[in-house]
């Protein structure tokens, strides 16, 4: 078996950018740091940590580093009263940045006793990170279960295509045509995105190629509709109020675009995050979309 | 010179991340696309377009279509009336997430005539992306001028440290010494991000190690200060109700940090960008703070 001195340093490093910082957070010398991760090197056979400032895990480095998390957060499940309480557990998490900017926060914020690495992805796509092995558990649009893990349905995001009023009669003054479609600049919030190429083409009821602006942040997104720069898909909860007072109009009425997600968990680390997957559940039945029963 | 042609349809298929929709765009059929595609591959003699659902450009691919749009921003200043009023010029420009989040979208939407395509990168590093030809402009912390660069002082971003009063009770009950900063969780928004390191060095005088969590939402992070997961440097536009209602306090009180901001912006196309340089200043004036003149 490896060394767990050894992967708990490699891990530090990784995560505190510094091989001063890992010494410190471990309570050891710098030099018992270095000592410990050239040995892993050695043994693994190949380079761990890129050197540098701040310092980063090669892929390899990576691996080892997130299965020495896993295997920490692991024997927090023994519960034999090991390790501080006083020291979080890191738990490595990937969500959709709308799940981040509504509903996720109050869930997590309910477990103090960890220190969270968000890896902010689109739904489509966080379900690779735990195909990868990259994180313990996804805010995903992936039914799954992705091998290896657990999966609940959370329910589903609603996303209106909005727009400013201004912005309407300037480029849509007929409304959705697919002709309006590929003159009106829409958003997009990477390449990954394609809420609004999906919901336009079954709205146009033909594909369409969309102008587009490219702003990866949903409070931006908000914001930019509301400016008139260009329509964009927004989860209704953070677009409530400005539907509301008429700065934000639906780009067509009453189509609104459901998404479901799911909470995916690795079965190695399920029972330690047991009570964060209970918090994530509730929060999650109470803010979106539930199929009636 | 290069057949301009063929760079358009690289930087289209570049944008939209298919043939399919490049062809569409520029109006041609998708073998012309490919065809051009193709034809411009042969004369680099290297792979320009990595084939895949979506394409993407390869390094080579990348550079070549960045020069297409900067031509095409500076045929915008020739102003002979070329090309149609009705397609907007795209421009790519790095911002940090906090000037994104709070002053930067109303000067963009002053300006329809573009496609925004926006790079989010930490204020310390988004000079890279214009030392690098990635980007016509950038707002950056680096006073430069980045060679090839015109740069214009925007004023500081204030930022305090915040925690919710509940947090600063549980985790700093004798206020911000060494010891607390050690224990208490603080936030990150990555790697590249050291403001809040920064700043508890200069109030606990000497360098501490800080506990962590990740997450990369200037949003997400006043949400979660609130929620007590953790304390971190917010801007202190974004953080203002908060602190006037008492759902977040200072840290350490009347220690803000302020953080220069720069508006740079390549010469090779600062003259058609000069209306949108005009109102980068006049709403940055207007939301950041200014030096006694």
């Amino acid at each position: 078996m490896y060394d767990y001195s050894q992967l708990e340093a490699l891990s530090a490093v990784i995560r505190t950018g510094s091989f001063d910082a890992a010494a410190a957070q471990i309570g050891v010398t710098q030099s018992a740091v270095s000592q410990r991760i050239k040995q892993l090197e050695e043994r693994v056979g190949t380079v761990l940590v890129k050197r540098g400032q701040p310092c980063s895990g090669t892929e390899a480095g990576r691996r080892l580093a997130t299965h020495a998390d896993q295997v920490r957060l692991m024997e927090k499940a023994l519960d034999f009263g090991l390790g501080s309480p006083l020291e979080p557990t890191p738990v490595r998490i990937a969500v959709n940045a709308d799940s981040l900017a509504t509903w996720l926060l109050p869930a997590l914020a309910e477990h103090p006793d960890f220190l969270y690495d968000l890896i902010i992805d689109d739904q489509d796509h966080s379900a690779d990170w735990l195909r990868a092995g990259e994180v313990a558990a996804a805010v995903t649009g992936h039914p799954g279960p992705v091998q290896g893990c657990d999966s609940y349905s959370l329910g589903a995001m609603r996303y209106f295509a909005t727009a400013s009023p201004e912005f309407m009669a300037h480029h849509m003054p007929d409304g959705p045509t697919p002709e309006a479609f590929e003159r009106a600049p829409s958003m997009t919030f990477n390449d990954k995105d394609r809420l609004q190429s999906d919901w336009a083409k079954a709205v146009a009821g033909r594909p369409v190629t969309l102008p587009k602006h490219r702003l990866a942040s949903s409070h931006a997104f908000v914001e930019a509709a509301c400016l008139g720069i260009g329509w964009g898909m927004n989860p209704e909860s953070l677009s409530r109020k400005e539907l509301a007072s008429g700065s934000l109009v639906q780009v067509a009425p009453d189509a609104p675009l459901d998404v479901p997600l799911y909470w995916q968990v690795s079965r190695l680390t399920a029972e330690p995050l047991l009570p964060l997957t209970r918090s994530v559940m509730r929060h999650a039945r109470s803010m979106l979309i539930q199929e009636a029963e």
